[in-house]
């Protein structure tokens, strides 16, 4: 069975979050929504665009009750190093998560065995600590921080409005579907 | 560890598509491109909705040498009776899997447990049968076409050119990157 | 051994009854004499009669205190879709339960094992949810409700008569037969 | 899963047949039709009316290429004594299995476990030794040779004419069913 | 190791006694002394004869304080039948147990293997319901009444004596030996 | 269940026959009629009278191609040593086989448990080592050597006439009963 | 491990005693010194000279407080007869254990595999249980009883005087030493 | 079971004699008679006592064909060490086995469990590899040569004259026992 | 056991060396001497001081025919970055192994549990794969380099001349010593 | 798992100190820091260096609250012995362990298999029984006390000064860094 819908995992690391090195654990996430947004490594090639990308969104997402946590098997002293050093990275004001031990990267099942590092892969966690979306593509296809942004807001709509569903592309602000009986086999 | 990058399972099912039953195997599946499009069930409400809005985008698919399964746990006797009857549904020209044995389902571990039915998610298949892309959404967020479109332009551009990588938001035409040494540490 | 004389084992389902979804469990069914008629699927071919026969003597059976319960693999949206098109099913009021989980089926050990459809078979619980009868055809051999109803005349006069035994072929009214030591060696 | 649509499990016994002793494996029974006809024992009450009811149809039977065997726990020697002391159970002659061992009854999955008594049950086995048809009553209720006599023909016909099936109460000469993917949703 | 000096287990049968259908457990059987008297089946040839002859002496071994259980795997129907029609059956007065679920059968370990028929054994059960004599015969050899008496009037002198032993071929009256150091290597 | 008509177990071991120790294997006992007669213990009571008992039909059973063995947990030394001081035993021809393994007391399955004592135990073997009768008495009871050569001759009669049974108390000279069908229930 | 220096184990036999039968247990050992003088069987040959040995300083061990067991496989009553007729047996006084169970000679480790008899050996035992001694020799060669009292004697220093080791050879009277660490690399 | 009459196991160790290290195996050992002399450890109290006491009869040894090896728990230099310091020990010209890892003394089965130290054992092993012979004392009791002289003279003596056998108390040039039959219980 | 005197296990890894990504396997590294120096992550504090302290003796190392590996769990890409970034670090021109997967740490058995850094561990290597000299420091203590050096010439020394073996502290150029049996217990 | 970092495990054994024989547990070691020496085996060659090497800082190490154990396979026996017969071992005056049985070296990981030979290691042990430093030489290869003596000094300071840690080669008095995260990728 696929994690969707599970509770995530408990966990504990050090994060490097602007200029500091905080702990961070599965008791700390909740409350909030959040983004788990995993990479393979620091100071390669497609993950810094992606990052930034999501850099770019991270103050909307603050304003929506989201943290962002990125995650890959680099220790926080080298999320330090690297964001000390590309200009890409230095926009970022989020959690840097160290998983060098790979807990937090298998508890959500996408590291790739044999290698050590993590998938590029996706997770939208609700304030209770469930997994309400997941994404994972494979090397060299870029994800798209605004989709991200569509379902984050369609998620949470319809946590607020229960008996109603968003249908396909919906957008913030369009109209939604309430499930009755009368609808079924009439749509 | 996640199905990323990993090989489809054997199955075999039988689908309706275009006015007839016919009987799919993995080995059908392989030398195109293939998306897997799970939902829960026929004749409920999200679903219609996202199944029309892959349907709108079928023919350019088609042209990109991708088919299409859709898959529940529903027979294709149902799914027959669902395109006779739904407006929306009777839109669709793909394959409209039935999965009452949950083969399918099970293969690609997108069964809630104890529930009979499949979760919300989208799987892309790259000719050699391996999965590229995965996609799972809870209940009440609809899919969004435009999007998948985009990704499946992306892994296949990869796929064409070997040592080049698509940034975030990649968009067909737009630069790609080329990864060496130099680059490390400099984006 | 045979499920002859065992309980009835725990299940949760929904059903479509009279154009309601309600819910029903192994508790619901006792206190009455029931009926569980399972069938291949929705949308098909025999069952439709089959469902219709049952259909007819649904009235004679509630009178009698019997309660009916159609089961098939799909579910329950499927269920009134069905009964929304069909004209045989149309006359339905019985409740049919959507088994997509395949509890009940796997209950009552009529799974069709690797093809995720019941049996065609029928099983009658006496009020303490004990079988007292059952019966499976094979594929294409249509079910007889007249004689179904004669069996359960003939259960419910054992159950009210302790002592007597109905003979071969016995219709309401005629002469039941009382087991003693005399007539051991003697018919 | 029920043992429909499986084959019979391999056994030896010896039955009473028209004043004789003879042999009879799982071997015999196939290239014809036949009918398991299972009861708890000799000398008991609502039995004879239930074989003399058989009786009186298995000339019928042998004209449509059916053999009866009759299979209870008891020997051989018990079922000509019977046979010679019973004016009902004299009128048999069909095979009278001795299966004191239990095999054949547990083959059938029909012993009443602790007992050493098979049920009251009935299987219909076609020419390749496959099991067609299956019915169980609890204690006290009689069976009906005419319904069974009807399935018979329904089985037979449905063998015989491959792509029909037989509505409910289908009482031979009737009309069948042709199965057709147009009829989906019609009936 | 033998059963010979073990207690015998539990069970609980049906017998048929002087024209009535009595229960018999363990318990019922201890607080006498007790012969169980094991044949193949009802209505064969040897067993009369053996069962006759121990017809013959059973008030002498009532007046010994000795009941008398004959069992096969026949049910109690069977021995019932067998005695209104078997002019020696027809003698006994004893107790008749029908074993059709084989359990005394198992219980002394008699039961042929495959075959569903006990041997032809005797044991002797002391009042503590202990095993003190036994013998089997292989199929064809008829036992002997009058010596199954000797040895239950010495085994019932032996425990009324302590202290005294029965030599070879001792029959009532006869001297028997006190065993005691003197007597070693003396005889 | 029991030893008999099973074939007797590989043994070897040094017995002492007139005057001389010789070696016994389970081959040499095949091809004759045997008789084993296990006696917990040289030098004890009841046993010489057995075994003087035994010695007295020697020569009848040899005439009749008899072998007999006696057997105990002693050493052939002890029983020499027997032979050589006890009246009563100095009259025994037949061989005296030395158990003190165990070995043969255990193939026969009467070793008295952590005591490492044979039963009072007598068995029959046929020519092809298979057992014919067994019988094991408890302490105290003496065992009858005329009885044990009725049953011999009677099981030799049966061995010789195939088709033909021996009935109760049957002596030899004495008629026989030749079973069949016609005598089913009947006697 | 070697027993030296363990606990004996538990026992029970019945052993035979100047003319009489008496019980012993491993309780009935403890509080003296004891001889545990296992050998092969009654009525052989280098045995009695050993025993005969052991016989003559039989006085000289009870005046120092040790009891003397034999041992062998076979039973009191083959021990008395023995006893009775062998006139270097016939002096032995000391216990005579009847061992034919195995219980002692398995305790002891001395059993030899599959044939049933002890091994030429010797233990001796303490008032504590604890053995301190153990001999065993091959078939042939015959102990020595006064080697045997020399080391009880020295046995018995040691424990009457800790502190004090006696020498290669020592006789009761001579020097012993006394370890210390001046001793060290000295001798 | 005894190590009794069992071949030696393997091993491989290095030996201090005369002034070197050589190497000895299990092999090394075979073709003469052997004595394996083990003792706690190098530069204690008893030991040098009866190792010099075994020094005193090894050129008798050497002329009967036999050599002696003693082994303790210590290294081959510690061996020479205490060979270069202690006047007793500097008499010693046989084999001294440094056996620190232990192999040779549990193949022996004489460490003691937790200590890490070899029990005081002799074992006397024939050309063939065979132990005859075994001995073991608690701490403090020292051994005597002279009787493990006498032992050996037995046992060659009985290895060269198959058929006789040593008395108690056997001395080189005294009369050996021939058994046989008329033997056994007249001695 | 320890890791000393074992070959080295298999491995695949890249390394960041002179500005390129080169592979690694346990096949490269034989053929030469080789050091591996593991530390626990890139960007920290007492680590570039000890990676520098080896850079220092690189040349003489190499010029004695020995290869340097560092590692750590961090990537390639993260070692490149270290080295563009750091004065200390920028000094080093052996090969520093990216061990993410911690295939070589755990081979090493170097790997803090649930931590996933590598202790901070040298290993010497000789050219047959064989691990030398093994050092591990917990964290805080810096290694010393000039000590390191001693080593490899002693160990070098010595595999160049067999039968002479280090003193403490030798210094190259220093007398070794020879050892005999002579020198035994002389030192 | 390497054994930095964990506690020392439970040891019990007898050393050889200043001409004393005293016994020494895991539980006497801790409340000091404490140097466990390893090495194969007393009177032979490189090991004397090394201890004299260590015998000549044990009372700078003393002063420094530091104990030292050296231990081997022997005996205290011969650890004695040797001290007596060695000029360089007389020297001595710590604790030498006797560890014939294995435990502290099995402890510690450095049995060699098969051998029963200690390898060349050093651990240090801090106060609370924490094994700080560890380091393993090949055969051959002399350890140096002046190095361990720098690494102890180490050790203890950064015990003493939370927060600080030494750089490589770090001698007592040099300056120390103290980790902050302005440090991290700036050495």
């Amino acid at each position: 069975m696929a994690l969707i819908n599970t509770p995530i995992k408990p966990f504990k690391a050090t994060a490097f979050k602007e200029g500091k090195f905080v702990d961070v654990t599965d008791a700390d996430v909740k409350g909030k929504w959040a983004i788990f947004f995993f990479y393979p490594a620091d100071f390669t090639f497609v993950c810094p665009t992606e990052l930034e990308d999501l850099a770019g969104i991270y103050p909307t997402l603050q304003s929506l009750n989201v943290e962002v946590y990125s995650v890959s098997t680099d220790t926080h002293f080298s999320h330090k190093a690297w964001h000390d050093t590309s200009p890409a990275i230095g926009k970022i004001s989020y959690y840097m998560l160290g998983d060098q031990s790979g807990q937090i990267t298998n508890n959500f099942d996408v590291m790739r065995p044999g290698v050590g590092l993590a998938d590029r892969a996706t997770f939208l966690v609700d304030p209770e600590g469930v997994i309400q979306f997941m994404e994972i593509t494979s090397e060299g296809v870029g994800r798209n921080a605004t989709e991200l942004l569509r379902k984050v807001k369609a998620a949470q709509y319809v946590a607020a409005h229960p008996g109603e569903v968003c249908p396909a592309k919906w957008e913030e602000g369009e109209e939604t579907l309430a499930p009755s009986l009368d609808l079924v086999g009439k749509i």
